[in-house]
């Protein structure tokens, strides 16, 4: 598997790190608040986060009485932010490939992931590998860009705007056809993969998985105010698929 | 629930009837051979097929060596045509809505249902009512109207091309406004629903389903040679989606 590590990219990082300075971002206001409302009782429980970034999802953890976190991110500068401002005793932090899960010891009640599985290549072989770290009863968590985001070679997709600059429509291609993009974010060449609904459900259903919940969020009234157009462009088009499986 | 009969008005009927008089149509092309392939084995099982139509999946259930078939239509004028065609000592035709179907004693190892879903309003209501006709160890196969066909209001939609008329990309809207759809189809007025890809998942999932295999159809090299485009046209856009749900 490609080992991609854009996050330690000095341009990536410093667009990202102004990104997430305000709260008036779609992740503070839509994907945080969805994904959150999904979380199962952590209280006396091992969660293992996958993309875990700066680390303030395990921190969240903690105060909601995990037992023990483990962070993983492949981003060095990631985790020194995440060792600076999330730093908890019961929480560890792993410089890995979140793709390399299966050398783990330990098993775990939660995994959780935020915004990173879109850059997964091999999905199917991942959720087996996930799927094997959970305990029985254990939940899969996690939320990544909107199969519809996702889809467009070159990420050539757009909003059609009235002559009022009222949002319309939007414009997609090559849903049905799953794979690799080559995306600019902040740099050039920016690789994730595109998966259909139905790749993504295959995949977790073929590890074992039982689907709990699928979550395509909308924004609420303090996102409508903090961002100005959200509500009409997510009503178009979802920017984020959140799904919540169980290992029975 | 409002009881929608679109079928028995003469000029869709004779509409209807003209689509699929010719197998260069996409149900026959695409829709049918992606949904037989997820059949499971229904030798010496119990069949209820919801939108029977025309019968010819109920003829093809016994072929099969169903033990028994319920077909079950809204349209009087479909019925006679599958009381004519399709008619077996093992197959029950009954003129009734679909979502009707509590009121049946029998319980079923398969329901099935082809392109008939998206007329139904209460989807999770209905999905309980399928989950309890079904013996332990039965399946729920159904395709519906993808949730891209479905999303635009009055089915303003479209597809883009370049001046040379290749398929170049999709433009909707309100895929994440789930709820009615007025539509034009041979007639005005008529009337689905629009749901999106979570609320489809959430409503079996509730009902007590386990998710087996979610399928978005790619044409195969013979739908290729029959429809002109199609293969650009799915390439970019699913027009169908299926869904094969387990009783536990």
């Amino acid at each position: 598997m490609a080992e991609q590590n854009i996050f330690d990219n000095e341009t990536f990082f410093g667009g990202y790190r102004e990104l997430r300075a305000t709260d008036a971002n779609y992740n503070e206001q839509l994907e945080q608040p969805a994904i959150a409302e999904l979380l199962p009782n952590i209280y006396g429980k091992s969660v293992l986060d996958l993309g875990c970034g700066y680390g303030h999802n395990c921190i969240d953890f903690v105060k909601r009485g995990a037992l023990n976190v483990v962070g993983i991110d492949i981003s060095k500068k990631m985790l020194e932010v995440a060792e600076k401002e999330s730093s908890d005793e019961k929480i560890t932090y792993l410089n890995m490939n979140m793709t390399d899960i299966s050398i783990l010891a330990q098993k775990f009640d939660l995994i959780y992931s935020s915004l990173a599985f879109h850059y997964v290549d091999d999905f199917a072989s991942f959720a087996k590998d996930m799927y094997s770290l959970l305990n029985p009863g254990g939940y899969l968590l996690f939320s990544q860009e909107h199969p519809l985001v996702t889809a467009t070679y070159g990420g050539n997709h757009h909003y059609n705007k009235d002559e009022k600059g009222n949002y319309l429509s939007f414009t997609f291609s090559n849903y049905n056809e799953p794979g690799k993009r080559d995306t600019f974010w902040y740099v050039d060449g920016v690789e994730k993969y595109h998966r259909r609904f139905s790749d993504i459900i295959n995949a977790l259903c073929s590890a074992g998985f039982i689907i709990d919940t699928v979550c395509e969020p909308v924004p609420d009234t303090k996102a409508t105010e903090k961002i100005p157009n959200i509500l009409a462009k997510e009503q178009i088009k979802p920017s984020f698929l959140i799904i919540k499986a169980k290992k029975v």
